[in-house]
């Protein structure tokens, strides 16, 4: 079960070792991924290019591949480099935006599973769901069901590829093999800001690269995402004022916070 | 005539319907332009792969269609998008960022209104000015003339495609046939934060996913836009501060704000 | 040497002349780039497509190239602007971002440079170490150098391509021929935002295309890079706030702030 003091001695080792993140991501939240990234101390890199993925998969601490702007040479970029990182045993997040939306979306991140399993998969309960049950359409990229009714979904999944699955919603469900772990932080203000979802699927990548055990680095990361987000909220007065005050809180903090304000344990409120 | 009452009730319908907006759009406002539509209630989706275009523009409640970063394979899946939503009743906005700057800019806009009329054009004096008079030519994508002086070019605009044309800037001028409706909110920071031109044609999609009479959708946007940029202005240092309190307002607006700060009519001040 | 005064008489003409500059540039930092140019006054442009970056960079007053996110359809439109612009007369600046991280990058740099010489080549020390050493490889693109270490570099590299080399840091060096310039301004929240050195590539070719003299250009740039920060950094709580105060301190930005602040001179401290 993660602690305050587990996610602390984590965040401590992020800031201390600055591991070098590389994220092929969409062009929505490529720099508010960078920028969080930054906040909480590891160093991103954002490169697509099939003619240099694999070198820097190769060299970087985690690797986080999400499809929020796809296009066919995007895809085959992302397939080589979770092969390269695969290979030299560095920690793979898969994060399969709007996995629901259209075939395309699905039909890629099958591939993908199929052509190298990440270590995480983190998704919206429609997008889980979409991922186990092929009749599960969900339209454009935001959840359409709670995280509590995809909770089933997240377990199927997590045993269908051997991998953890970060469930995240107003609840965050952190399931592998017979493993579950809530996370009840966070604020309504949260899903208002776009990507903040691909920013929770980077720090799960920032905190694989510093913790093997890929089931506390994902639990890890939410639990940051989720004080640090219920922190920006008391200043914020609308999603803008947030955006601001989440990379700061990201940045400023304390082993006190979490100790304070964390709500995880192994089953929902 | 708009009126504060018929924003507002506009305003009501995105909160509560949550219209999915499909944007493809320029990499450089991607960001703002989803936390924009977030912001007012709206579920936005970015997607330019000819794989999914046409499915997730055949599922949306509007499309945004805006040429600032522009290549031959967006320009494709833009006219198949713009198929798709043109077939399937959806409203189509189109922007066409710096038309005049160069001629594959004002070409592509070309063949896009060749191919499929757009409900709203929404654009710069600049920009009306070029598709109306090929011998306009603009400097990047910021507007030299006054929108005062291309009023005239957006009726010719709007005659030619038998569409609304929303031309901002000091004075928003909102034509089709022979109606006119004037804006006069806003605040002189606004051009000086990158996208808020396509932020607002973002936001005119999101009103006529919810209003069937685009003159009003239109117009109720740049109502929207202004009025927010007011609010926003009084507590801004800078255009840096304005971006964070825009979000803010648009995210907080009233029915008062609209009602005390709604300068709009049949003519300029 | 430049002075308080050389750096405030440019910035001065930047505001009066808004200059047009034309953007290469990656994904992650465009609404940065293009924010930082319009707060300090300049038109930015961001163009990518082979079809009209001729065009482009043949009107506007400066060339930004930045290798952050490429790949060869872009390298092939960065070359063509280059050399257009190269042809027109308009000043280049190229920002080798990650250059020593794989040898896609480096020999992407090599190929352009080869192409076309810039007047200013922008870079932290990994980069121009780098581009001077084959043998110097960096882990994504954070310098794991100090400046200081790499002002050989930066004059090696200056004479072998005979232009100006300025390379960032805690102390910024401005190098050309046997000429130096020191800037020690900035605060070090800089390097925990995101593509602060794309924006000073941005804001150096704003200040090329008003001042013919890139060493002092470079230099000027520099200098309202490091003041505008140190501004920010009294009222910011974290890299969140940080950049929004960064921009409103570049719109903002007085000649007694110059004055009272600039650290510059021909030694580091």
């Amino acid at each position: 079960m993660i602690s305050a003091q587990s996610v602390w001695e984590d965040l401590v080792k992020i800031r201390e070792r600055s591991p070098l993140v590389h994220n092929i991501t969409n062009f929505v939240v490529m720099n508010n991924t960078a920028n969080a990234l930054l906040a909480i101390g590891a160093s991103p890199v954002m490169a697509h290019a099939g003619e240099e993925v694999e070198e820097i998969a190769g060299a970087c601490g985690a690797l986080v591949v999400n499809i929020g702007t796809l296009n066919p040479q995007w895809v085959g970029a992302m397939e080589k480099a979770m092969l390269k990182a695969r290979e030299g045993g560095v920690p793979i997040v898969l994060d399969p935006v709007g996995a629901g939306a259209t075939s395309y979306r699905l039909d890629t991140v099958r591939g993908l599973l199929a052509a190298a399993v990440p270590q995480i998969i983190r998704g919206n309960a429609s997008e889980i769901s979409a991922l186990v049950s092929a009749g599960t359409t969900m339209k454009g990229v935001d959840s359409s069901l709670s995280s509590d009714s995809a909770c089933g979904a997240a377990k199927t999944l997590s045993a269908m590829h051997g991998c953890v699955v970060s469930l995240s919603g107003e609840t965050d469900y952190i399931v592998q093999g017979g493993r579950l772990e809530c996370v009840r932080n966070g604020h309504p203000l949260m899903p208002r800001v776009t990507g903040l979802g691909c920013t929770a699927s980077a720090l799960s990548a920032a905190f694989a690269a510093v913790n093997g055990e890929a089931f506390a680095a994902a639990a890890h990361a939410m639990a940051v995402m989720g004080i640090a987000g219920e922190i920006a909220a008391r200043e914020a007065k609308g999603p803008g004022s947030f955006q601001v005050h989440f990379l700061d809180a990201l940045y400023r903090l304390r082993e006190e916070d979490i100790g304070s304000l964390l709500r995880a344990g192994r089953e929902a409120a």
